[in-house]
């Protein structure tokens, strides 16, 4: 296979992910042969990923591979990693974008390492004091909530959730089509005496600024999609998103002892099944693709450790779409006027 | 119906709740009559408690009914319902504790009245800076996992969860039998070096404190029962809380659209119906029954404004047990000598 040497360069870790390089390579080349509209280069043990490319068929010319001799683990310190694992896939990968060698960055590897090679290597958009990471959790209505940030920070500032909010009304705005996307300022009730300091702070600030602000929201309305976008602190959002993955856990242990009262119950439980997997599945929202971190100079987007062929592959068709939409670039324009504002007043 | 005069006087809040004055009234005197051995006090209209008890073919003495003549209504401003409704069932119910008159005040009228009336008339127990509320989650492993605080306060200080996790502790041990219940502090990772400030300082004093503090823990770890008892600031607790009970809404809706895909989708969810409804149901925890404020000089349990009678009888129950249990006491007792330490120091 050779490669269209387009504008779009994208790089992959080959070897981030529990199921690495194999899934990670074969995505990444499902990607490419379904747009063929950018340059693929995977980053990582040239042998391992010949390997595997080889043991499919496949075929890559070598400038493809940019050969590297360590890995980082999945737990590994993050911060620890990349100063001392300098020729590490992640590292390599980040600065690759970095040094304009590429435009964008997708890893299933260590998430921590991955967001501080992308915030330390890459480095910040100008005007951002925070770079945030989105989830998107499934909604009643039947589309999504967004929730912003879900811990590429902890102790943010104000500033910073105001911040989260612009860049999250970009990315929805742009990726899911979504004009004016309505955002929602995370609290314990809707009233605007309730919530901590951080919520009576931000909620001034978001009033004035220009995002299609319509208030607190509480825990329910995320699910409940009661706007398109939940802006919160990193601390608070991340442990939503850890304790909403674990639902599918909790459903399935207590179906699973309701099937064992009883040759009746299993019945019924297998009749069931296709349900409930199909209205369970959504909530495991990590396993349909990565998650961009926005506000760094390029496209980094970080997936889960146990992503599937199809979740690499959807990784790096969103980074292909955020190039296309210039997503870095807006989100760089809308900031550089909240920073000119700022410091204008 | 006679009433005995025991030693435990529990009042109830006749007008609390979306059913009352029915479910208030009917509730309660299940209790009493499951019970026997407590002295019932019906806080309330006394037109309107006459009007269920005659419909229902139950009587009263009239020393158990403490006439009042106004209801504070679910969404009322809390702090100022309190104060321009003196006559109203929750403030009554209150100060009939402050005054020794009751030992229980028990709920289900609106949340934020009923936690402010206990706080400022009732009074918070020497030595806690904050009472905090509990809420009993479910866990994988088939029990529960109880998260202090789930919204008593917010932008709580470490020496404040701290108190959470010995009020906690105490509960936890001695309603639900679990000899010294695990303590985890809710964290984004279980590494000491993430989390918040707030944690990070917390963490240092739960290690020293006489609680059994196993470390930090994720949101994922609540559902997983991998703790008896998680420590978090209000804010973030109430936001989990919400959270949760707004996973049945969004299955159902999930399970109605897929229902709605074809006939044979239809079948499967009718047939599995059964499944699902017991599948679920742990998850809206509140429907079981009240919360107790935790650190005030007595005992207030506030119950979900949706309360049915079982869910009043089961709220009157727990404050009988832990009055039997001296809970009240047992808390001041840890409190002291955490005080003393703290003051020594």
């Amino acid at each position: 296979m050779t490669l269209k040497n387009t504008n779009c360069r994208i790089a992959i870790d080959a070897m981030g992910g529990d199921f690495a390089p194999q899934n990670a390579v074969i995505g990444a080349v499902q990607a490419y042969n379904q747009s063929k509209d950018f340059q693929l280069i995977l980053v990582g043990d040239r042998e391992k990923i010949m390997e595997v490319l080889n043991s499919n068929n496949l075929s890559l010319d070598s400038e493809n591979i940019v050969h590297t001799s360590q890995t980082i683990e999945m737990h590994e310190s993050p911060t620890l990693a990349i100063k001392t694992k300098q020729d590490s896939s992640i590292v390599v990968g980040a600065k690759l974008v970095k040094d304009g060698k590429a435009d964008a960055f997708v890893s299933a590897g260590n998430t921590g390492a991955m967001m501080a090679a992308c915030t330390l290597i890459i480095g910040r958009i100008r005007g951002v004091g925070r770079p945030t990471i989105g989830a998107a959790l499934p909604s009643e209505k039947g589309g999504v909530c967004h929730v912003f940030d879900v811990g590429a920070s902890v102790d943010s500032k104000p500033i910073h959730l105001l911040e989260y909010a612009i860049m999250g009304s970009i990315f929805v705005q742009e990726m899911y089509g979504k004009n004016n996307p309505t955002v929602g300022l995370l609290s314990v009730g809707e009233e605007e005496d309730k919530g901590n300091e951080l919520v009576k702070a931000t909620s001034k600030l978001l009033k004035e600024a220009k995002v299609n602000f319509v208030g607190n929201v509480e825990g329910r309305d995320i699910l409940k999609g009661t706007v398109d976008i939940v802006v919160c602190d990193g601390y608070v959002g991340n442990i939503i998103l850890k304790f909403a993955e674990s639902v599918i856990g909790l459903l399935k242990g207590k179906i699973r002892n309701y099937a064992n009262q009883g040759l009746w119950n299993k019945i019924r439980v297998l009749f069931a099944r296709g349900t409930l997997r199909n209205s369970l599945e959504d909530m495991d929202y990590q396993s349909h693709g990565g998650v961009p971190l926005l506000g760094i100079n390029g496209i980094g987007i970080i997936g889960h450790g146990s992503s599937s062929e199809l979740a690499i592959k959807n990784m790096v068709l969103k980074a292909k779409e955020m190039y296309d939409k210039k997503l870095t670039q807006k989100i760089e324009e809308s900031l550089k006027s909240l920073t000119e504002r700022n410091n204008g007043s």
